[in-house]
């Protein structure tokens, strides 16, 4: 099978100009299929205070209310995006900057109102994902480029964890590609102290997580993201890296163990 | 050959949600491939007055400084594309929602600062549209859903006219298809009195309209709009329409004529 990189870079590296530019340039350098997942970072939350609107967040997730939605759809769909697909492009990747809604990609269902109401927040299901559409834009040689935007299919738009995306994709193409899903962000990988950069543990199975877990190493945002990976490596995607976005390109090439690896 | 509608759809439109929805449901009406340009309204310059920054107009066109490109990155790329895009999908549209970086579908020239410098502003001609990715989605049963907005392929995003990307993108693609261009919009047509939605001019052809623009009946924004549009008749372009966006399917259906043709 054809090999797919599946991406997820994070807020801190959108936050800062020359890291991300740094990290296009290096993904552009990823032979073959790939996909990016992009999420927010400061910028929606710098515009929502300019235009007047306070964020909230619970759990580490944005409270999705009207206005809310709208400060999403044009920051992720619209400046964050476009702004990945255009340096992608100055660096000879053919990307091309999408949301679930387009192509129907990814539809979503707007979260049940429980004990929070997460306001218009989107659920995904890999059964769901439009493989096919997906397929067609890779085996035509484009880059898709996710915002963490999805829709209802009836004309609205929902707002959708990026790492969430990531690990809904990577599941939803196992079956026709050899899928490996990094997850980048500012650190060296999984840490035993998160102050500790030396601290990387560079294998976690479900055999080891549960402990990781209960002793706090792994917490907060973390663990939906563990959870996510774990999950996608027990639905057949190849491989699951958490890693620094300057170990990438180490990871890709397949060099040298970096990050941590997530395996079963 | 294959027919092709190519429409543009003005800000009246998009800035009138009732409209905006009628238009979108007859648009996805139209059998066989299609196009749609999106300009942008005032929501732009709402959403500019909201963060303090004041928007600038010469000739009907914006002056686009670094904060202003910000803006319509977010709110022609984002808002207004992706809404479209998801009330598209609703009407069973397959739609895709691109800038011309997308694909590098669209690639321009920043303006050169002349007597006026109108900032973050791409040119573009029809030779340098990359016409082999927009037939491929077309190809591929995707509508391409287009907002205002270039790239000149080192990386930054530019301002463009949509009027500019519709006759361009119509003439880039009249060698394989059969291009019939639709500029939709919330008067009947061209009218010889603005304030008389009966005064309806129902063609005009190069032959007529000097005298046209020289009794001042086509004026300020009309101009480039007719200037565009007889290029691109004059550029292989089947047929060029400015009418009504309730008239559309009227034209589409070729049932009974509305609106303004165009014709050599």
């Amino acid at each position: 099978m054809e090999t797919v990189y599946i991406v997820k870079i994070g807020g801190n590296i959108i936050d800062d100009a020359g890291k991300l530019k740094q990290f296009l340039n290096d993904f552009a350098q990823i032979p073959g299929s790939k996909i990016l997942i992009h999420g927010g970072g400061k910028i929606a939350t710098e515009i929502s205070k300019s235009l007047g609107i306070q964020p909230q967040l619970i759990e580490g997730r944005r409270i999705t209310d009207a206005n809310s939605l709208k400060v999403v759809i044009m920051v992720y769909a619209g400046l964050i995006n476009k702004n990945i697909v255009a340096q992608l492009q100055a660096a000879q990747c053919n990307a091309i900057g999408l949301t679930g809604a387009d192509g129907n990609c990814i539809p979503a269902k707007k979260r049940q109102v429980g004990a929070i109401d997460y306001g218009f927040v989107g659920d995904i299901e890999a059964s769901q994902i439009n493989v096919e559409n997906v397929q067609m834009l890779l085996q035509n040689g484009f880059t898709p480029v996710f915002a963490p935007i999805t829709h209802d299919t009836t004309g609205n738009l929902l707002n959708t964890n990026a790492d969430t995306i990531a690990s809904t994709l990577a599941v939803a193409l196992a079956p026709y590609y050899n899928v490996r899903l990094i997850y980048c962000f500012e650190k060296k990988g999984v840490l035993r102290d998160v102050n500790d950069e030396e601290s990387l543990i560079p294998e976690i199975s479900p055999s080891t997580y549960p402990e990781l877990r209960e002793n706090g190493v792994i917490a907060q945002g973390m663990i939906p993201k563990m959870d996510n990976a774990l999950q996608a490596l027990q639905q057949g995607v190849k491989a699951v890296y958490i890693s620094h976005a300057d170990d990438m390109l180490i990871i890709t090439n397949q060099q040298k163990p970096a990050g941590t690896v997530l395996h079963l």
